[in-house]
């Protein structure tokens, strides 16, 4: 296993939408893209380059939802467009939405926020499919600079069950899988390891975070060093690191639906 | 922000209890220990050099764990210790024991292996005190290596929720601030960030898993580049990060005692 190494891309522009990210990445990233080098990309970037964004202004709220609002203490139009990403709300207290999102991703307030959207009452929405974000631009990416192959995490910054602060984990992921799955794997004894799945593009997600500073805008960073798990295909996409709430041990068990 | 390097440490020896770790880590990892560099050491080398070893056959089960075992198709001997291991039992069911354990994390199993441990019926247990482990290995490998300031983080792989996989987070840190705490940070607009909190050790510990195989022995990497953030004092450990069941939002709510 050789030295990884971790480079923030310095240099891009705010990002406004139908802007050409691969081909702004591309531009401020040229060095650092070598063959094998995986590419991540902070969601806000996606987000705003497709459009994801909406003004509270543009919001009509329903009545059950207001209700739910001044329960919680939150802008009703914000509420309101936090129920329309979710799927379902795992918890709604102390101010914050704990959603699973139409994607499958369990996150505070559906992954919405209002920070760098660059007017006071802009909202960015995740992306309407990461992986498909994530595709496009490992296809992009490769296209433009003419170095292959590349895999591509699209990422976002989200709190955990049982510890404190935030980790950033893959929404998006194309050119590698997302975790190094367990068969065939022996400890040093020769004991099969059947529990042991590293999700490795949660920690490559988490790994990029370290080289950013979340007012520098170093939204891209490129890891390289990682090349023998980057695949030359699309793969799965994240979906393999979703667990169903059926399946989760870790995370809590009663539903409420979100109200209509 | 400079570029961040991940380098593993080859050629440790299989580790023993009463093992100098710190000075056997010195002389493997010479090269790459440099002035601010992060020494990230897995729980396992650090239980075998501090004896935290256990053999089945020495265990004493009691009757009501020795239902619960049978509950969850599991050795008795083992079920025992992993309740002695922890405060709370979060889930039981499919074979996996979700503890809170007494030092306050939240992991399958208490933490407890049998993989690697050099015996089939050996446990491995998990440090008495991580960040104790810490602050010493940092003092020794200072004192060592000559080289400061260090940090120092003991890591174990643990499931999460809402996610498949496993991913490297932080037991014990000592040299660094587990998390970059939000106050006086403002996004790009100047609006604050005050729910952001990187939790700095838990990405650092899975960007150092990257770099290892489970099966190939690479217990300790060396992560260059993040000096500013070492801070040349043992700091808070890894408490900031551990999130009481009263404040968790993510996780699950309803609690079993452990049996007696």
């Amino acid at each position: 296993m050789t030295t990884l190494t971790i480079t923030p891309v310095e240099g891009l522009p705010e990002i406004a939408p139908g802007d050409d990210l691969a081909q702004l990445i591309a531009r401020c990233a040229a060095d650092a893209i070598v063959p094998g080098a995986v590419v991540c990309v902070v969601q806000k970037l996606v987000s705003k380059a497709e459009g994801r964004l909406l003004d509270l202004a543009d919001v009509d709220v329903s009545e059950t939802v207001a209700l739910l609002a001044a329960s919680v203490d939150r802008d009703p139009r914000l509420v309101q467009v936090i129920l329309d990403e979710s799927a379902e709300i795992i918890r709604a207290e102390r101010g914050v939405l704990i959603c699973r999102t139409h994607h499958g991703y369990v996150c505070a307030n559906a992954g919405i926020d209002q920070s760098n959207a660059g007017a006071d009452d802009r909202l960015v929405l995740l992306p309407l499919d990461p992986d498909a974000s994530a595709r496009g631009l490992r296809a992009d990416l490769e296209r433009i600079t003419g170095v292959a192959p590349l895999a591509v995490i699209v990422s976002d910054s989200f709190g955990r069950a049982w510890r404190t602060g935030q980790v950033d984990v893959a929404l998006g992921v194309a050119g590698l899988d997302p975790s190094v799955p367990p068969e065939g794997l022996a400890d040093r004894d020769g004991r099969p390891l059947a529990a042991s799945e590293p999700a490795i593009a949660d920690e490559l997600a988490g790994a990029a975070d370290l080289v950013r500073t979340k007012s520098g805008g170093q939204g891209v960073v490129v890891i390289s060093g990682y090349g023998d798990h980057v695949t030359g295909r699309d793969g799965p996409g994240v979906g393999p690191l979703l667990r169903s709430r059926a399946e989760d041990l870790f995370g809590a068990r009663e539903a409420e639906p979100p109200p209509a």
